[in-house]
C-alpha cells in the first residue's frame, strides 16, 4: 500500500465519511471543526442508550480519554465493541496515561477489550503504556527514558496495532515497519488539544484507508503538520494561529500535498 | 404583528435578556458567545438542583439535545415545565433527531411533555420527527423526500408550534402562515454549531417578541445569515470566519439590518 | 513581599507549573488555552478516581462551580482536600452565587470544607457570599449596594482568605491590605470565560507565588489586563479580540509588564 496523504484527502472530501467521536470536554468543539474543515463529518455521542448505533453507522471511531469518568468508559467498550463488530476502524487516545493510575488502567482496558487499530499519543502516555520509564506532568510528556521511535516499535507490538507517538518528529510503526513525519509547527504544543485533533484526523484517514493504519495514521499525521505550518504563517501566536488552523485544513490542497509531506 | 429584525435587535441590547441554555457540550462555549455578541445574557445551567429556578429567571429557554444523556434528559423536562408555568418560551434545537432511536424519542417526548414555542432543526431532523422519510449522516442531514417547506408546514401542525428549518433557504412555519429567510454563507456548514447557535439566537428574539414566535424566529434567522453574509467577507476559511462571526454579530446595525434582510 | 508580575511571569515560564483545574463545560477550552499561553502547564481532571492524585502533584488548584452537579462538587472537595494535605495552592471561581440558591450554597460549603487561598468572582457573586445585597442576572453581576472595595473587604474577613472581585476597576483584599488593578478592556465583558481566565491564570501565579497569594492575585488581574489591553488594539470585536488575547498572553513582555500593570 503507498503512501498518499493527497489521495486520500481527496477520498475523505469525495465521501465525506462520519467520525464518531467519545472525546473529552476539553476539544470537542476543537476535533469537530478540525473533521469538519478537513471534509469529514464528526459527530459527538456518548449515552449509552445510543453509541451502538452510532459507532455502527459511523466510518471510524475516535476514542479519547482526556477528561474520564466511569459512566464514559462503559459508553467507550459499548461502542468500540459495536465498531469491532460492524468492521469500523477504532482509533485511542491515551491522553495523559502516566498521570493518573485512572488514566493509565482505562488505557490499558480499552486496549485490551477492544480491537483497535492506531494508538495516537506523545511519547510519555505510550511509553508508559508499554512499560517503559516516562515523566508526566498532567497530560504532557516531560521526558522519556528510550527513543521515540523504539517506543512506538516496542508499544506496537504490546498492543498489536499501529502506534503513533507524536512530537517534533512523529515516529509511526506497526511493530515490523515504521514511518516518520517531520511535518508540524512548535506552536501545535501552546494550543491544547492540538494533540487530539491529531488523533480525530487519523480517523477521517482510516475511514477512507482502513485496510492499511500503518499508511493512513502516517498520512494524517502529515496532513495536520502541513496545514500547522500554513497556519503558523501569518499567525502572532497560538489564538491567531488556532484560528487559521482550521483556515488551512481547509485549504489543503490535494495535488501538492504529497509532495510537501514530509514522510520517510 | 410585523417583521423588523432591527426593531427587535434594539429590544436585545435594550434589555440585555437573561436565555438560559440547556445544550450540548460541543457548542457550549459557541452558543453563549454568540448570545453575548448579539447583545442578550447566557446561562449555561443543566443540574437538576438548580434548572427550575433558573429556567423561571430567564427571559427564555433553549433546550438542545446534542450530546445527551438521561440525567440531562430529565433537567431539560424540569426546566422545561417551570418556564411554561412561568411564561418563559422554550426553543428546542433536536440535533441529530433521525440519527438515533434515543435522540428522535428524547425529541418527540420534550416536543409533547412541554409547551414547546419554537422547533428550530435541519431538514433531516424535522422531516424525522414529522413522520417524513429522511436520511441523516450522524447531525447532518443527507437527503429528504419533500420539500422543505412542505416539511416546516406539516411539522409546525404536528408539534402545534413553531418550526424553524434550516438550509440553503431558511423555512419558518406555524402551520398557516410561513415565512422564507434567504440570508446565510455557506461557510457556516462548514464550522460546528453554527446550527445551534441560530438555536440559541432564535432564544434571544423570542426573549423580547414572545407573543410572536413566527416573528422571532424568521428574524432571528435574518440576524444571524446577515452576520454570516458580514463574516465571511475577509474570511480566508472556517476559523477566520468563525472569530469574525461574532464579530459580524457583535456590530450588526438594527439601523440597517431591515434593508438587509431577506425574509419573504 | 513586593508585587512585581513581570518577576512571576518569568518564573511561570522558566517552571510550567501544573494548574490542575475542575471547571466548567462553557469554558474548558478557553481557560487551558489562557494557562498554555501564559506559559504554564494546564490539566483537566474531574473524576473522583483520579482528582485527588492529579490535585497532590498540581503546582495549584483551580475550582470553578459554573456548571455545577452534585458528583463535580464531591470531585471538587475531594481534590480540594488533597492538595490542602500536599500544601497546594487552590483557587474558587463562584461562578452565579447569587443567581440560584445551589450555586450559592455550594460556593459556602467549598469556602468552609477546604482552605481556599484565594476566591475570585464579580461583584454580585461575591457581596452574595459575603451576606450583602446584590443582583444577579444569570451569572452576570447586574448591581450591588455597597462600594466593590468593601465588598472585597468583608469577604477577605469572612472566609479568611484573599478575595479578589473584578470589575471596571478590580479589588484583591485579604482583609486588610487591599490593591486595586486598572488594566483590563470592556471587551472582556463580551467574550464568556474571560472571568474564569482570570481566575485560572490566578492560580498561575499563585503556583509559583503561593506565600503571597494577595500580591500574586493582584499580579494576576494586572497580566491579563495588560493582554486584554493588547488584543482590543486589533480587534474588530469580540471574536477576534479572544482570538487576540491568547496571542496577547503569549507575547506579554516581562521586562516591561510592570511598567504597565496599573496596581495601586
Amino acid at each position: 500500500m503507498s503512501v498518499s496523504p493527497g489521495s486520500s484527502l481527496r477520498l475523505i472530501r469525495e465521501r465525506r465519511p462520519l467520525v464518531h467521536q467519545i472525546t473529552n470536554y476539553v476539544v470537542m468543539n476543537e476535533t469537530a471543526n478540525a473533521t469538519l474543515a478537513l471534509g469529514a463529518l464528526p459527530v459527538m455521542a456518548h449515552a449509552r442508550e445510543e453509541v451502538e448505533q452510532m459507532a455502527a453507522a459511523a466510518a471510524a471511531l475516535v476514542l479519547n480519554i482526556g477528561t474520564l469518568s466511569e459512566p464514559w468508559i462503559e459508553s467507550m467498550i459499548l461502542a468500540g465493541k459495536a465498531a469491532n463488530a460492524a468492521g469500523v476502524p477504532v482509533v485511542l487516545d491515551p491522553v495523559g496515561a502516566g498521570a493518573t493510575r485512572f488514566r493509565t488502567e482505562t488505557a490499558e482496558r480499552i486496549i485490551h477489550e477492544l480491537s483497535v487499530s492506531v494508538v495516537r499519543g506523545n511519547a510519555g502516555e505510550i511509553a508508559t503504556l508499554a512499560g517503559q520509564e516516562a515523566e508526566m506532568r498532567g497530560v504532557d510528556s516531560i521526558g522519556v527514558s528510550v527513543p521515540v521511535w523504539e517506543i512506538a516499535k516496542s508499544a506496537a507490538r504490546l498492543f498489536g496495532c499501529v502506534v503513533s507517538v507524536t512530537g517534533p518528529v512523529d515516529r509511526v510503526s506497526d511493530g515490523e515497519s515504521s514511518l516518520s513525519v517531520a511535518n508540524g509547527h512548535e506552536l501545535l504544543g501552546v494550543v491544547t488539544g492540538t494533540g487530539c485533533m491529531s488523533t480525530a484526523i487519523t480517523g477521517c484517514f482510516l475511514a477512507v484507508k482502513p485496510e492499511a493504519p500503518l499508511e493512513a495514521a502516517a498520512e494524517a499525521l502529515a496532513a495536520f503538520g502541513v496545514a500547522a505550518e500554513d497556519a503558523a504563517l501569518g499567525a502572532n501566536g497560538p489564538g491567531t494561529f488556532h484560528a487559521a488552523l482550521y483556515d488551512a485544513l481547509y485549504n489543503l490542497d490535494p495535488d501538492t500535498l504529497d509532495g510537501r509531506a514530509r514522510i520517510s
